[in-house]
């Protein structure tokens, strides 16, 4: 979003939007700031030519523009399925839709019923439902370190007080996590952690996926933590495994009480983003609370999406996309990998190579990989976009951020750009004598 | 939203639910609570062959499915276009989009700047968000008497304290809000007042239009207040005028300062709710807070449906579609109204024919409408579904509400059930005794 700043005639808007901000806004809009990525994306659209490792869409050739046509005419040629479609929703999704994706992820598990899921405008904003649902400001929420930065932006903005646990090749050090609940408790502060927020399948943006030991040992906390505080499983990447077989099960399906865990899946990464569909997976007693807010927000999200994506799951047509998609992205993954390897200088930069998901996550050990250290700059001179790891550290006071990771995507860029992305990165690296 | 109660492994769920609110929930969602409608929806599921005319949804047989559907196949035959429009989308939407909603509500206004239209998941999201950005606990709203009731239920969730001014053919009595202020202004309570909302035409549930007259003297009074109230104008029946020359401007294009006002438009009752796409025009001194807001809700609305909109904006399609609503609104408003007029003793209901907009607001004098009154026990027995008029007027505590209205809409009923509802609804006043 850019205000027009060359017309003159806006000048006196910008001059407003500046000028009393405390008189007219909310507490809450006054902690919500623009998202870091924001500034990455502008930079994005303003230099010519740039390679964007850095921003989160996705692959562009792949997106399944044949299959939702189809789906979209198998709909709109039948007049009574057509009109159910265009017609107003229900505030938590289409029935079918939620049954379906009840029967995808939850059968056989304590969490097995479609009442417990909510349809969302995104994976999104079933976060930022939840979030509404259960924060005040004050409250603690334990994230890994790293995280996935726009959510720790939501929690700010709810002025909640974020505290980071160091994460591994494992994910979440789960005994490290064991370590601060012990400090809560000893603080008297464990009365106001409300949450523990995990990324839990190829991680955004470390790419690693909470292994199944782990998985056991942080349901087991969980459960012997006061029932105020909520697992919540961000699992956005869960279908672009790409050794499917290999996953770990969903923290929802291992919680036996039913009772603990948000399990948050989307069909934007392994479907299609533009139709804007995302899941949540919430305990009885959080239902009510939160078909209530989005009562609030929207009274349901788009019917007409949600009947495309029912039509999908229910033909197959979603597993034909996300097969094709595993393909993909394990293709570019290599790609972008093998081009690093081939084109840094050994020993100038470290990763793990990726099992599913959309990143990269380097180490270049001995360099300022900020928005305003000498890499960043070298990069935009090389027209290559990446996103600084410090955005990614929890916003924790204290908390000491390593200065020298960096997070690449494999997702949006082509295979010819990949390559050169990683020409150009290496260029930029060795551009500072590394 | 129903929990399946009838599960006996559910009733565990229900319990919890319950159990401990406040340790889980958070300040806002302990004030959200399911809204009246929701009941009255429940009704209108269980109770076999009910006729609804209380349900606000649109005319079935005139969804545009065959507009929808070549409006599609034009995007995905396209491979770029359908790639652009199955890839993630912005946080403000479509910039086409904003553009043409620009050009067609705003052009040479002080609002005519595409940056300042937000492109929502209806034009409830934006009414959502335009609250969080200037809402804090205690805040004052003004409203008519009555008014949209699910906004009031969105400024309780908000914490805020609700004033209501009485309301007539020509909408808000804006020599009473005069009054108002000055109590306002003598209580020293003006500096926490934060916006006035209307709902500016073919109301719901009056059915009334803000007349020039009224528009130019809200309009003045507006601007003598202080800089921190917002002129909220919901325009979501603006297109459904039967008589568009006839129609007042919308507010936004009479605000000469470019400052004071937010509109609210729709593209779901004018072309289909099932893209759940609405509009909003902010001021510039909005634009962010409303912008970064929406980043946490979900970074951007339903990417596909903005662009089938811009399509359909931009061949004419949607006004095609718009012309047709006209005609089947106006056609089916006639058809209730000389219903109610055939079946209905003399005198025993006053009600305004319809100029747009989807409702007819009954007077049945001596008659408790109320959801607990025999009136609409009386209509569930004769299988027919009415909103009572209770729900609309402010939740102002002392504010006298009066008990003998009803809201009637001919959207969703055919124009046989239209015809067999208004019997019904006559037969259950007849066997009141009326």
């Amino acid at each position: 979003m850019s205000l027009s700043l060359n017309r003159p005639d806006r000048r006196d808007g910008l001059r407003r939007l500046f000028r009393h901000p405390a008189e007219m806004l909310s507490s809450r809009a006054i902690r919500t700031q623009a998202p870091p990525i924001s500034w990455l994306m502008q930079q994005a659209v303003e230099v010519e030519g740039l390679i964007s490792l850095a921003a989160g869409l996705v692959d562009r050739a792949s997106l399944p523009c044949a299959r939702v046509q189809a789906l979209v005419n198998e709909i709109l040629a039948d007049p009574e399925a057509g009109r159910d479609a265009l017609q107003y929703g229900t505030t938590p999704g289409h029935h079918a839709l939620r049954d379906l994706v009840r029967a995808r992820y939850c059968a056989g598990t304590a969490y097995d019923d479609a009442d417990q899921v909510v349809v969302c405008t995104g994976s999104q904003q079933g976060l930022e439902l939840l979030g509404e649902a259960i924060y005040d400001p004050g409250d603690i929420v334990i994230v890994e370190d790293p995280t996935y930065f726009v959510y720790t932006g939501v929690l700010e903005s709810f002025g909640c007080d974020i505290r980071g646990v160091a994460s591994d090749a494992d994910g979440m050090q789960v005994d490290q996590l064991a370590l601060l609940l012990d400090q809560l408790r000893a603080s008297g502060e464990l009365a106001r952690l409300k949450a523990i927020y995990v990324v839990s399948y190829h991680q955004n943006p470390g790419g690693w996926t909470l292994s199944l030991e782990r998985r056991q040992a942080l349901m087991a906390l969980v459960h012997g933590l006061p029932e105020q505080v909520l697992l919540i499983e961000d699992a956005a990447y869960y279908e672009l495994a790409f050794e499917p077989d290999q996953r770990p099960p969903l923290m929802a399906t291992m919680d036996a009480s039913g009772d603990r865990v948000a399990s948050f899946l989307t069909a934007s990464k392994p479907f299609a983003p533009g139709l804007k569909t995302g899941f949540m997976v919430v305990p009885p007693r959080l239902v009510a609370a939160v078909v209530h807010l989005k009562g609030n927000h929207d009274f349901g999200s788009n019917n007409f999406a949600h009947h495309i994506l029912a039509r999908a799951l229910a033909t197959g047509v979603f597993d034909e996309q996300v097969a094709d998609l595993r393909a993909v992205y394990q293709r570019k993954a290599q790609i972008l990998s093998e081009a690093l390897h081939r084109e840094l200088p050994a020993g100038s930069a470290q990763w793990a190579e990726s099992s599913g998901g959309l990143y990269l996550w380097l180490q270049v050990p001995g360099v300022d990989t900020g928005p305003d250290g000498a890499l960043f700059k070298a990069c935009l001179e090389q027209r290559v976009l990446y996103v600084p790891g410090c955005y990614a550290f929890a916003p924790e006071p204290g908390r000491s951020k390593p200065s020298d990771r960096l997070r690449l995507t494999y997702g949006v860029a082509s295979d010819e750009e990949l390559v050169e992305g990683a020409r150009r990165f290496a260029a930029a690296l060795l551009s500072l004598g590394v």
